[in-house]
This record gives structure tokens, sequence and C-alpha cells, in this order.
């Protein structure tokens, strides 16, 4: 076994504390990698809260990270050490069903490995997350990270990036589509200027009138405020894509009632249990749609078209002894617009939290 | 006025009494349409079982009916005297709405005015329908019935029909096509027609086994058994678009599992509220749409297509007499596939409840 050092829940309602961690020797396909950057991701706070007193099985929350490879198994041939490598929420699947033959290892018929949380698939151990200093992963799920694409505002593309590019493309955004973004966060941030850099006529979609000067920055042509019923109307049917990257439990309704003829509302934001008016869709043959993480190959095409384009994440680089403000504030939407881990602070036995400086718990 | 004879809604619960009925004067673009067979939709029962004892708004019901065109007001071009005629739901609509110039008066951004229990635009009456001897509508949204179509027979096309022809076109059901339909009645035993005409590998879904032979004999190519789970979990995946028309409440989750990739699941039976798992969509990138009714346009272009391909709906013809018969076993399901009302006996002042012979209500 390796060693390294994370964030591991502790206790109920779960704090993260800094403790050692072990991770796997490596495999014939496995790379080590030093972790130098981990984007906080709303699943993370959704597994933290979702923690009951019972549960004792580990938890390092962390499924979007840039970093450093130092060490290859035998048989690894496309990564040496020092290459920059990035890893998203999936780090395994069955390789031979249908959607992994088609590139969609996220939608694996035995459902894919999470990056924490999940199983591993030889020695049947949990898998621990990004919030920690180094990760063990396949070769096959690692990303080579672009030249150019800066690592700290790169790692957020993993999880956040990749979940709205899946739709984007999928979707056959374009030069002449009309997308709009309801919601503008980790997600739909990223939502917006990627649809924008595809080419697309992009508008913003949200509650506050105070993300119209951000909405612009980005790139979106304008900024339709949902709490006001007239400028609603006025977008009905306008839109051919809609993104919908609101977090909170909501109606969906109102963002349907936007789309435009034979167009599609994407429900990214909220994993949960949907409820739409037939009629909502019937009008206007709308369709609804659901996307989260992605495949390898359109990871790494997303990728490519990130470095090809300039594009990463707005972020907050906190150290990682910051972990819980960051949750904190995230948990009410506070941050324009990802908040990204630096673990480097994790090689300071005097840092915060560090054995020799042993915090209390926020 | 012009009086006629046809079924209207008595008393609560709510029976059809034949009784004399107005129609307007002919309007410069009107027909008069000696109704001779109508259709009998589901929503022609739950607009009977919706009836409240407080509702005094007159309900004749029929929404799918075939005649002849008896006379012309002074402006119509495309009808004369004699000409066999079909109307379906909408009977009117604005006419200037972007849907209502693209062709989808079903979409009228004002709603479009319905067959029955509409309002009309002009004189603001509540629209009667088709289970009478005479109805008057625009020449506009009417439509001639081609040749080589069966009155009695291809009635139904015009709710059942396009209903299900509005998501395969929109959808491009084509050669290669891999099509399923849920629910073999009166919508779904028309959708497997039209799919296999379009040239689609088209299935049935359904709970009962004994539909097999029948679902063979409109073209089908299988039957997949939704109350067996090894069925059901081989089907996982398979189809590019599944068509459902299964009339009562249900939960769509098992049948999004057998959607393929990026394929759409059309739901058509059930207009009320769906609710629907993220994860069944997000999970392969599946669409849930809905279709009711179509426009002018695809109403025509679906017409030609059946009469081109020799499509009509499988019925059981009855006397108009029986139409508490009809409803009735419809409520059951028992009907293969769809009743349609004959009303030639409307002329009979001693047809069964004629004004010379009165029966009681069922």
């Amino acid at each position: 076994m390796r060693t390294t050092v994370g964030w591991k829940a502790d206790g109920h309602p779960a704090v993260l504390r800094r403790v050692p961690l072990e991770r796997r020797d490596l495999r014939p396909d496995d790379l080590a990698v030093r972790v130098d950057y981990c984007g906080v991701c709303h699943t993370d706070l959704h597994a933290l809260g979702a923690r009951s007193a019972e549960d004792d099985s580990p938890l390092v929350p962390g499924h979007e990270f840039t970093g450093t490879v130092t060490e290859t198994g035998p048989e690894v041939t496309r990564f040496r050490a020092g290459d920059p490598v990035a890893v998203g929420n999936i780090v395994d699947s069955c390789g031979t069903c249908p959607m992994c033959r088609a590139g969609q290892e996220n939608f694996c018929h035995t459902f894919p490995t999470l990056t924490y949380g999940g199983t591993d698939r030889q020695d049947r151990t949990t898998t621990l997350g990004g919030y920690a200093r180094e990760y063990v992963v396949r070769e096959h799920f690692a990303h080579p990270l672009p030249a150019g694409l800066d690592p700290a505002t790169a790692a957020p593309l993993l999880c956040a990036g990749i979940t709205v590019w899946e739709p984007l493309s999928s979707l056959g955004v374009g030069p002449g589509t009309r997308v709009a973004v309801a919601g503008l966060g980790g997600l739909g941030h990223l939502a917006v200027k990627l649809a924008v850099a595809l080419g697309a006529e992009t508008s913003v979609i949200s509650r506050s009138a105070d993300k119209a000067e951000d909405a612009r920055r980005l790139g979106a042509h304008d900024l339709v405020l949902s709490s006001d019923p007239e400028q609603m109307a006025a977008a009905r049917d306008r839109f051919d894509v809609l993104i919908d990257t609101i977090s909170a439990p909501h109606d969906v309704g109102p963002y349907l009632r936007l789309v435009a003829m034979d167009g599609t509302l994407s429900h990214l934001g909220h994993l949960g249990t949907l409820t739409v008016e037939a009629m909502d869709l019937l009008v206007g043959r709308k369709k609804l749609s659901s996307a989260g993480s992605g495949g390898l190959p359109a990871t790494a095409a997303m990728l490519e078209f990130c470095a090809e384009h300039g594009i990463t994440a707005d972020i907050e680089l906190l150290p990682s002894a910051q972990v819980h403000e960051a949750l904190d504030r995230l948990s009410r939407n506070d941050v324009r617009y990802r908040f990204v881990l630096d673990l480097s602070d994790l090689d300071d036995p005097d840092g915060p939290d560090g054995p020799n400086n042993p915090i209390a718990p926020a």
C-alpha cells in the first residue's frame, strides 16, 4: 500500500478531517497522480449531507481534479512521470457492454466505478476521491491535460465542463442555435462559455438581475430575468436548447415554455424525481432530457475544444484546509463560479490541521 | 340557424340523449357537412366523465369524423357539394401567431378552437362535436378525404392517426429506425401500421400476450411482453423511438429503459402530470416528449400517406344509437381497435331514441 494525506468525512453531521489515507500499489496499467487542484462540486455537498450516523464507509470527496503523474505501472503507454493529467468522476467501467464499447463508459450497464464512493472492481475497496494529495487511477480513465490549459482553472472542466458539454454537443449546438442557460453557477457559467465558443446565440436565464454584467462578460447576448413575468412571456418559444443548471428542485414548466418548437430542455442541476405537465411538452413538441458527466472520448474532445478556445472555469482558489469554507459558501451559492482546492498545503505537516497543528472542525 | 340531430350530454352522471341541435348559418368560408362516420375517442369518455352536476355548457362529443359536403359558403374554393370531407379535433385558430403561421394550428398561442367544447371565435357559442348528423366548419379546417380511403375506417385517422403521425414524422422515423409502440389500442394499432409503412423495424410492447398475433398481422416484427421482466431486460436500450400510447396513468421508467442512446419516448396516451426519474433520462441521454393532434399541413400529409399505403383504422362500426355501448366498452379497453359511429340512423325518426321511439338512458 501507498500512503497519502487527504480530507475524510468524520462524525455526524460529517466534517472533513485531514488524515492519512491508503492508496493501492500500482497495478500494471495504473498511474500515481499527485493531485494539485480539485474542484468542489455540488455532488460533494450532497455526499456529505446525505451521510447518516450509521454510515461507516469511508468518504473522501473530489471528482474533478488535475495533477502530475509521479509514477506509472509497467503497461502504461500514454503517460510518464511529470506529465500533467486530469481525472473526472469515473475511474473504471466494465469495458465490454454496448455503452462502454460506444465510448459512453458513464452509462456502463454494470454502472461505472465512481471516483469516490464507488467500489473498486478488483479489490472491492471503496474509492476515495481527489480531496487528497495522491490518487491512483487506471491510465484508461486519465486524460492528458492539453497544453495551454491552466491546471487550477481546468480542474472543473472534468465534471462541470463535461456535464454541460454532453448536451451541447449531442443536441448539435452550433452557429445559429439559440441556446439559453438557466442558472449561472459552476455548470451554468461553463455552459455559456462553451455555447458561445460553439457559435450559438446564447442567453442566460437568472433570477438575479445583478448577473447581467457577468453574463455579458462570459459572452452571452442577454439575460432573461426569470422573476419578471413580462420578460419570461416575451421569451416564449425562443430557444432551441435550454440548459437548466438550477441546482434546487424547481418547476420546469416555466422553462419549457421558453423552448422553441421541437426544442429540448436538458435538465442537469437537480438529479431527482422530475414532474412535468404533458401539455408543457405536447404544445410545441418539446423534449425533456437530462445529462451528467460523459464518456471518455467526449471528455477528451471537450478538453481539446477548451484548449483551442481558451476556456476554463472562473474559480476561487483556496488552500485545501479551507474546504469547509468552500462547502459552506457553495451551499449558499456564494461563489463565482467554482471553488478549487489547492492540495499543496497537504505537504506541510505544520499547515492548518496538519499533524503538528490540528484545528478544530468548522 | 340550421337544425340537425345529435347526441348531447344530459344529467349527472351524463348520458347522451338524441336531441335536435342548432348549427350556425353558413359564413362565407363555411362548409355544411353531413356527418357520416365519427370515431369514438378516449377524450370523449374523459369529457363525459369530467362533467360536473353544475356544468351547464352543452356537450356533444366527437372530433374525428368523415362526411359529405352538402352546402358551401360563397368564398369556399376547395370543396363543393358532394365532396367527401374529413374533420379532426380543431376547427379554428388565430391564424396569425408564429405557430399558426408555421402550420401548427394545434399549438396556436391563443389556443385553437376545439371541435367540441371550444368557443367559436365569432359568436362565442360552445362548439358541438361530430356525434351529430351535421357539422358546420370553416373550409380551412376541413380536409378533402383522399380517394381510396374508406370513410368509415378513415374517420379515426383524424385524431388517433394524426396524434401518432406527429411524433413518428417529427422524430424522423423511416427505414432502419427501431420503433416500439407501447399499448395496442386505438392509437397504438395505427402507430404500428404507420411505422411499418414508414419502413421502421416495429415492435409492440403489451401486457397481453394474446395481442402477439394481432401485432404481427399489423406488420410488427415482434411483441415484448411488459409483464415479463426477462423480456423487458432483453429489450433494454433497444428502440430509437418509443410511442407510449398507454391510456392509464403509469410509470414511464420501465419504458424509458427500453429506449436506445439518444432516443425518445413520446408519451401520448395520458395527458396529465408526468413524473420521471432524472436518472432514467440521464443514463443514455434519453428524451421524453409528448404529442396530441397535429397541424393542418401534417394532417393533410398523413391522409395522403394513408391513401398511398392503404392505411385506415381497424374498427367496429355501430349505429350511433349504440354510442353508450361503445363508450362503456371503450372504458374497459374492449375494442379492436376503434369504435366508429354510423350517424345515418339519425335520419330515421323511428330509429332508436328517435322522436317516435324514445329509449331509456343506458
